[in-house]
């Protein structure tokens, strides 16, 4: 078990910037904090490179480390590599999966744009319980290796696939094989109650302020809306996306 | 119009005390911040006693702020009594409403301890679309005229009536008027999907992490869950209250 104490140690340096999306993307790492989210990494123990912990924390007695790489660190180096305010003294380093085999896929979520890391971990989070087989990131949407991302995902990301990709020729693909569209539009679409659940389904949702790129909601199958009984002006698109799957789901 | 420099001034000492929840009701006033939710508010003018706009500002033409009382304000000022980063330099002091009649509430949101206030926020806002009649906070719930649940309420806030009140009478009132109560439970629950949407209804929801007290699930009409198709543990009570509320709705 290698201790570290100094916050000029190289790897201390190197992990404090897994916090940009290009050191990331460089070594295919990022890094995760907090009990809760480590406690859902251990469950596909296989990602994790180390395992950081804080030399005054007592792991959890049921978590299993053996075989894992773990630092000791000091509390200011935890401090420097953690981005919350109230670091709990545990963080990892877990290694970005290849992307699975996605050709099986029947329900999936396409997501165009969305720019607020909170909103994207829940949409994920969300996703994931409503039983999608899989997410598709289109250009401008936030890095879902973002820690924040990760954190309102509450560990999701870790077994739920995400792969980027390009949502024109997946709406394609998916038409051609059966698999309806389904894009979010408060402007030419059909109220969501009209369809009916069903075992094959691809829902699109967009960015929180322009929605769905017009040219993407021209090549769906449909288009649904979610009626605003009351006063609001509009929904949060993590809640219209949960409506959404909820219904979609025989 | 009056004008005001100095970070000292009497009235920005008291408003920059509004961020305290016991001055907020010591004065029966509340501070919100921001181009959108000033906008909001100004729909419901009588609300507002104080509009505070920063000298490097200016207002969108279509703004009536005829027969408001205006104070105009130097940047330092705004900052001072702000708590966002980026202050767009706009600020009201609105007036707390007293609390509509509820009699006739045939939709109704009763919240039991929920203490993130953008959890809260997003909950009202999506109440509020979701055409609930009136929402009822019960004991330990985040106090809602916090800034960040105003926020994330995006001006719901405003004109859908919220009160405070005892869960446990509540449940009772309601039942006596033949208003279900259905509560929201992991355990001892059945599929919300079970229950038809209808005409009169209330929801009652917990939590974050402990849900609704055992002694009120106790005495709801039915108990509801939405389940879990895939490997999320749980979904974020925003999340599911707008899932139940679409799903009621008839």
């Amino acid at each position: 078990m290698e201790r570290i104490e100094s916050v000029k140690n190289q790897k201390v340096k190197q992990w404090k910037k897994l916090h940009t999306k290009k050191e990331r993307e460089a070594t295919g790492t990022y890094l995760i904090e907090g009990l809760h989210l480590v406690e859902e990494a251990l469950k596909t123990k296989e990602i994790i490179r180390d395992l950081i912990i804080s030399t005054e924390v007592s792991l959890p007695s049921h978590w299993n480390v053996d075989d894992l790489s773990v630092k000791l660190v000091t509390k200011e180096v935890m401090k420097t590599i953690s981005d919350t305010e109230a670091p709990q003294g545990v963080a990892a380093i877990c290694e970005m999966k290849p992307s699975a085999s996605s050709d099986n896929w029947e329900r999936i979520l396409l997501i165009d744009s969305i720019q607020d890391p909170g909103n994207l971990g829940t949409i994920i989070r969300t996703a994931d319980a409503a039983g999608v087989d899989g997410i598709v990131l289109g250009d401008g949407t936030v890095d879902h290796y973002n820690s924040k991302v990760i954190r309102s995902s509450q560990g999701s990301i870790f077994h739920l696939p995400i792969i980027k990709g390009n949502l024109s020729d997946w709406i394609d693909n998916l038409k051609s094989k059966d698999i309806p569209v389904y894009g979010t539009s408060l402007q030419n679409g059909v109220d969501y109650r009209n369809v009916s659940p069903q075992k094959k389904y691809s829902l699109l949702i967009g960015n929180e302020g322009n929605g769905v790129h017009t040219e993407l909601l021209e090549k769906t199958s449909k288009n649904l809306f979610i009626p605003i009984y009351g006063g609001a002006e509009s929904l949060n698109v993590a809640i219209a996306t949960g409506i959404l799957l909820y219904h979609l789901h025989e």
